[in-house]
């Protein structure tokens, strides 16, 4: 089977960003994408914040995962996160735009292990770390194939 | 120092979710908490859904990272989430509402581990579980007292 | 393909046990064996202790991992940790034994989530709850029978 | 307070390490110490192996947990791990050692966030990644200053 290129990929990850309706009503935008590499971003607005004005660490935990899978993706195709983990570092305070940086650190044929960095860019470019991901990216192609609908099921995290 | 009573432990739960604009505008509802026990709510819509129609993950996160720090809150007060990891199970299908309960499994006088289940909850009231989750959560207060700006930073996470 | 009985699921668990250098130096027993649920413990002695007295970090994580892989394979046969987080809730203090009780609580055909719980057990036979783990767990075999040898060399952990 | 020095942290680090049995039984080596990093060893040998002759998860998890803590207590003093997530990339086979690279990612007054990579290093010199891990360690010493015998008692993890 021939690997799909750069652009394919690259294509096929805007299109899936595109069709997350979630993602799409959180304004997410896809900044980077090639093989082990993904930055998604969104811009910080007041209804992603928590009761002291920083953004609300679920808001950094989506786009965590979201990061993470698209990262996953690069190396595996269609593919779905099965569990990640998130510390924060700092609260994610100010202006500008939320920036996850994705890195895939291992690989096998059906999985990949990804690092997640999150961080706040002001307007002026400067970024502060803010959280720190890590989680495991399967690929979905081998789960759909699957004659067990719980495998198939696996297909959920975006 | 006196204890607060549950009640004015829930109205300042409650308080506390209305102050959160990004839990208000997913719908977020506080439907139980209790010493060491927390439910949170939210209704399952279209715009929640990724690609394959599923609730997106970053949902299933954001909730249960909401969920977790309102448990770790009722036994520390003002609370939030340090870290927290996440598995998920089965895609987050259907209608209704998606559900998460968290539950304290350890606590000292500063920090408390807590361990969270995210359900989907169809019209009927059946539930499925789509979600695992485990966190550590830590008392607000001691940060908010450190003389230390990147301590009282920590309170991110809502 | 035929289901193996539990007779000989347990059987093969505790001939694997067996053939685990690092589990037998530490004198690991497998206490408990069922679908969906394993336990195991080991004596508390003095050189599995730190610089406090407690036992290590390091032996609740290695025997988390190895019930987490054991309850995970009730269900799936020859299975492997893929990845696993853990809580220390106390100090592992005292004489006695420590216990770690696994069981899963979400599976596929290719994969199982599983909590875990690690108590030391005194000698009177009472219980304190010292971590908490949750991890994922994989089919060994579909690693196995994989053309890859990076998937087949995922069989790792046991 | 006076800051200690490296020298000075190195040589607690050294004697911490000394006075952990667990530590010397699985012959660990401190290799390098300095603000925010730390380097554990310790030498492949046939008991610390699993069925499929790999090195077992457990003493990769120990591993790592132990460089966890020595890299946070570089930043903090006395510390503990409170929890890390550990991720197996590729079975730890062959012979030489077992080495793991910890640096802090994020940190406050009283806690830090640790990165840890985890290598198999040939007798050659060569080194392949096997398992990467990410933890949350806090100061010990404020806990030992609690007026909380269960504060306290989080001093566990060495």
């Amino acid at each position: 089977m021939e690997q799909p290129s750069t652009e394919q990929l690259s294509a096929f990850a805007h299109a899936i960003l595109r069709q997350q309706p979630f993602a799409v009503k959180l304004g997410t935008r896809l900044d980077a994408f090639s093989s082990g590499h993904a930055e998604l971003s969104l811009p910080i607005v007041d209804d992603l914040r928590q009761q002291h004005g920083f953004v609300h660490g679920g808001v950094l935990s989506y786009l965590s995962d979201n990061a993470l899978t698209f990262a996953g993706g690069s190396v595996l195709g269609d593919a779905l996160t099965v569990e990640f983990k998130i510390n924060y570092l700092r609260p994610a305070r100010g202006q500008g735009r939320l920036v996850a940086v994705a890195d895939v650190i291992g690989q096998s044929k059906s999985q990949a292990v990804v690092r997640c960095d999150v961080f706040v860019e002001s307007v002026e470019g400067t970024r502060f770390h803010c959280a720190a991901a890590q989680g495991t990216i399967v690929k979905a192609l081998s789960a759909a194939r699957s004659a067990d609908p719980a495998d198939a099921a696996l297909r959920t995290t975006g």
